[in-house]
């Protein structure tokens, strides 16, 4: 038997009271080097709500994909909703699209674009227009979406930050992944875009977008600095088992960032809008308590200052999340899994492939005798290192949600 | 090279003095919770002699099946004994026919039966028939005894606790799985029993087995409540290698249940019978030290313990096995293997799927350092958390029993 299908046998009916709890410090772990005085932030940070939890949890170490594998955030989270992101690849298109809110349907290709710089021969001399301010970005987008259909297929046009926005190509039928139209250096010209797989439905796909690029290259003709556009990650929505489908849970998210609430979306979790700070997070899901019976909430704060190399603002976030964990503990979850969908560290100022802690609280989790979530106590827990992908097993069990297997 | 072919190619031959010991404490692995003072019954035990093994030993943790399962005690022996659960499944009928004593051959088909009251118009109203006391069991046992055969095939029928039997056809060649006649809920009628696999032996059992109900049925007619009874887990005995076949060893079992006899007889090895208590388990082991190279001793009151919720018990049966000790040492195995089949936490009162802690002591061990075998300090141990089919590689690694991988 393959243990997929011994997980589907196994499983129980939810209980009235089956409440589960995925809570996403994202970017969370970290490296202990001379700089920080071999300090993470999660063991500099004053904790004392989580350290409370953390005397009575079991903790590990997860791997999000695979050994010394680094995770962008579409891989890092569907390991934690328990998907091997190998099997189920999220083209970055989507995932930006996701990002600026943007609900993807089946049909739709997605490209995640930068504004650029082109010097009169076409060639690229700035990938990032010198990094234009979002509300020029946000004009020029508008320019942009005077192309509103290339052939068959409606174009939709949604401005980011900075540089960045999306296009996606609403076809009937189309399918990506195409190459990208970023020549990833200075120097060179855009690149035709052509389809990355054999499949006809690309290739039209293909062909539309290069039609895209010849009516809307022309709308930025007279703009300075960014007179022109590059695509990368060019994908359409994969087919992903919904998470209610594979899992059984009705699942709510809480995010303050549209790409957590889009891939989350993705797998057909409820988004629960209207919160910013981890306190309105943990008081939506105080309303929404009754509505689901399983809650995936996403603090976006940890990974920003990783990202940052901002050590302080790391350990503020923590704190943060620390004093506001008692608003979250007054309906308790009868399972909560503490973690991050990858590591963040300080010193590296960017994702790594170092696996993440994490902690399960629950009445049957055991305690590990560990009397804080640190990195160093993490390694010492009875769940050892593991994938990430099976943290809703162990959540399940957890909810004793697995029936036994053999007599 | 698939790794199984490793092992076979790498495969040492044995050695007059090669003497493995698997010595399983059955559901030993425990939780720490607030209930029990965050103390697991072998934290709280006091092992004097276990604890000098344990310094001179290597710990970790085993996952018996897959992350989140819990195991029956079938699958949670096969993978102690080397076997993947999930490649040899062995039917709930057949296990609990080894376990009342049964000597299944090739051919039977067995399943686990329930009495049960139906109603007039044939509809069960208790699938447990008010769960009848042992000695009325007995009684309507041997009344169904009085069908002695269906077509070709004997029938044998074995009386278990309350309102739990087992029933075997004893055919030429008949195979299972079948459906259940349970309609796994009252207010149903019996179901009629079909081949669960495309399988014309499955077919001559179902219609065996459909016979045997037009038969027994009415046997029961003017019995209360336990008017009807209900068949699971119809399953054949399942074609296993023997243990010496596979990993060539001559293993001996010693346990007093015999369910567990069964399971180790399921894979060839040898029942060495007569012993109740630990202490004379270990004596048996004295006496046919000589005769095997593998023993395999069960110890059953963990376990028990452990469902029962009785925390002193498991603590007293810890003590007990360690007061024994001495007696198993006195011919001290090369290698020997501390561990349960899975964990077993009192404050769950049911097996459960926290990796169970293992200890393995031997001349080339080496020592992790730790003074007791406990399951914070296994998740400290130089083995971390494996699978528990691969503890008899290591076993077998620790008798120098492997070749070297390549120059």
């Amino acid at each position: 038997m393959k243990t997929e299908t011994l997980y589907q046998s196994l499983r129980l009916p939810n209980q009235p009271d089956t409440k589960l709890m995925l809570l996403v410090l994202d970017g969370i772990g970290d490296i202990a080097t001379v700089e920080t005085e071999f300090l993470t932030p999660l063991e500099a940070a004053n904790t004392p709500n989580l350290d409370e939890l953390a005397k009575a949890s079991a903790m590990g170490r997860m791997t999000p994909v695979a050994p010394g594998i680094t995770p962008g955030s579409g891989p890092g989270h569907l390991g934690l909703f328990g998907y091997d992101p190998l099997e189920y690849e999220v083209g970055r298109g989507v995932i930006e699209a996701l990002g600026l809110g943007i609900e993807l349907k089946p049909g739709d290709v997605a490209a995640r674009a930068n504004f650029c710089t082109l010097d009169a021969k076409g060639i690229v001399t700035d990938r990032r227009a010198g990094r234009i301010a979002t509300e020029v970005n946000e004009t020029l987008c508008a320019k942009l979406q005077k192309v509103k259909k290339v052939g068959n297929a409606e174009v939709i046009i949604r401005p980011g930050k900075s540089h960045r926005f999306v296009v996606v190509f609403r076809g009937k039928a189309l399918e990506g992944p195409l190459t990208d139209s970023d020549p990833h250096r200075e120097g060179l010209p855009i690149k035709k875009v052509e389809a990355a797989v054999k499949s006809s439905k690309a290739k039209e796909a293909a062909a539309i977008v290069n039609e895209f690029y010849a009516k809307a290259l022309p709308l930025l003709e007279k703009e300075r600095p960014a007179n022109g556009f590059l695509l990368r990650g060019i994908a359409h929505l994969p087919k992903i088992p919904t998470f209610e489908e594979r899992f059984g849970l009705k699942a709510g998210v809480i995010a303050a960032y549209p790409m957590y609430k889009g891939l989350a979306q993705l797998i057909g979790m409820q988004k629960l809008e209207g919160t910013n700070t981890t306190q309105e997070e943990f008081e939506k899901y105080l309303a929404e308590h009754a509505n689901y019976n399983y809650f995936f909430i996403h603090v976006k704060g940890t990974d920003m200052a990783g990202e940052d190399g901002n050590f302080a603002q790391k350990v503020a976030v923590i704190e943060e999340v620390d004093r506001a964990l008692p608003t979250l503990l007054q309906k308790k979850p009868m399972v909560l899994a503490i973690t991050g969908d990858h590591s963040t560290p300080v010193p590296m100022k960017s994702h790594s492939w170092h696996p993440q802690p994490v902690m399960i609280h629950g009445p049957v989790s055991g305690s590990d005798k560990l009397d804080r979530f640190t990195e160093t106590n993490a390694n010492r827990g009875s769940l050892g290192v593991f994938k990430s992908r099976n943290l809703i097993r162990y959540m399940l069990a957890n909810a004793k949600l697995f029936d036994k297997f053999g007599a």
